[in-house]
């Protein structure tokens, strides 16, 4: 599997627009060893010809510009044939409605995420102009489904499982919440047996992300907070990282205790700009590091 | 009134993500005089300190990232007050969506385009989390609203216009289309008597749209497509220019010929990857500057 980390950063990016925080000045004025990054996206593929985008950031459009592999070759034909979605928070897929342009997409997410995505928004029409404009395939939780190019076989294949998460706050009391809310999405290449876990939403620990954590190749994973009361200590009255849906790397009952007990490699996507592991000259950065687990930035090329 | 212009390009930018025409190559591989360009918006201030922006386009983090006047000085507060809307289309609203981390905004546009974005999107919820995030002012035509900060008068005003334009193409058939849909900007500094006009979607001339013309200082005017048919000879049976709002430069009934004719400043915004004046070496580029307009770049700053 090649991936190209489009984006590393969580909602808002690094910097984010209206913060002044020490990390977001640092990364502004040079004077801290911050790397600015957009907001988190991957793009796989089999054959480095056609490619599946893991989220539609907000910063889709740079993100295509700034990786030649997504250029298209002639005409207005993209090499991207699809986008997979594992929530549906605005940072995962507002990006979807900046992919319009009469290109045809699909797009492969939970039944929960589509209809957050469809239902209810008048945006979102600008996708349904013609037949086949944006085709939607609904992931069954943990059944694999074949992405496909012009309806061939890509050579990859996706499956779905539920991790610990949480609606996106937008669609709070408008659908019920369900299981398909916060996917981990497994991308595998059969032909070659590798496989990648795409989980950058990731509450707390449950035994389904145990078991794929301990069999895949390499896992992009959630590392939005370190702390959980970080936002707090910003804006005053921010809620807990868990209850944004998103478990801290540190402290002993941290993400980065399950990270470091893995076989696999290991890259944190989806940091926030308050994540003191973005200083790369930081106490945290060097636990990371020591504990084997990867920050991943824009541009990252990975092979699997 | 001091001006930053954010972006300059149509909707999709330039490169756009899924086209390879002559113009998105020659922008990429440099074989052509060709600036990349981000979607249309612009700041404006009287006193350097508070901005307006004028559009909130899909690319608006980058676009502020780009711009050391709009980044946060201290702690959560951004130098942005507020947004203004001239149309509802996704290029010029999207960004909207980007701008929320708990920031107060004032965004300041007509009722038809402010219930074009609220009503029916479930997505705007993100942005009425909490009473005042985001405060909706509206414009009566031809009445001038004075910006504010804060409460406080800015020192600029605003007057919207009525133009010819359209419904963006996401609302038809959702609400009754309105003189309100689609607007020229006038944005004044009473104190300097100085007039700035937003005009980045005129789908033709009208008796309002030359007076308001004759009687500013700098003009920032629809420049998106050359020719009436030039989208039809990149993507076969895509629609004419007239039809999807925008009235072409050139011919003898082009808008160039209205512009030439107008003492004030002239420049070009909102301009799609087809077009020709885009290439700083083709002829067309040649008879906007004889004609004495200019074309907008990205980061260019005008003073009023």
């Amino acid at each position: 599997v090649q991936v190209r980390i489009l984006g590393s950063a969580a909602g808002g990016g690094v910097p984010q627009w209206n913060c002044a925080c020490r990390i977001c000045r640092g990364c502004r004025d040079g004077s801290l060893p911050v790397r600015p990054r957009s907001q988190a996206s991957a793009a796989v593929s089999a054959d480095g010809r056609h490619w599946f985008l893991l989220h539609a950031s907000p910063d889709v459009r740079e993100q295509i510009e700034r990786c030649p592999a997504l250029h298209p070759v002639s005409g207005r034909r993209s090499p991207i044939a699809g986008v997979l979605l594992g929530n549906g928070d605005l940072d995962a897929c507002l990006g979807l409605l900046s992919l319009r342009e009469s290109q045809p997409l699909t797009v492969y997410t939970s039944a929960a995420i589509a209809s957050g995505f469809v239902e209810g928004n008048r945006f979102a029409r600008t996708l349904a102009r013609f037949d086949g404009q944006l085709r939607w395939r609904t992931l069954e939780l943990g059944a694999p489904t074949v992405l496909t190019v012009d309806g061939e076989p890509s050579g990859l294949t996706v499956t779905a499982f539920a991790v610990p998460g949480k609606q996106p706050l937008h669609l709070v009391g408008t659908q019920p919440p369900s299981d398909g809310d916060t996917l981990a999405l497994c991308i595998e290449e059969p032909a070659r047996g590798r496989t990648l876990v795409w989980a950058p939403s990731v509450r707390g620990p449950s035994s389904t992300l145990s078991e794929l954590l301990q069999r895949c190749d390499c896992a992009l994973f959630d590392g939005t907070f370190w702390r959980d009361d970080e936002l707090g200590r910003i804006a005053a009255g921010a809620p807990l990282a868990r209850a944004m849906g998103h478990w801290p790397l540190g402290g002993p009952d941290g993400s980065l205790q399950l990270l470091a007990a893995m076989p696999a490699r290991r890259i944190l996507v989806h940091v926030n700009n308050t994540n003191p592991v973005l200083v790369e000259d930081s106490a945290e950065h060097a636990l990371m590091r020591a504990l084997g687990v990867e920050l991943a930035h824009d541009g990252l090329e990975v092979q699997i």
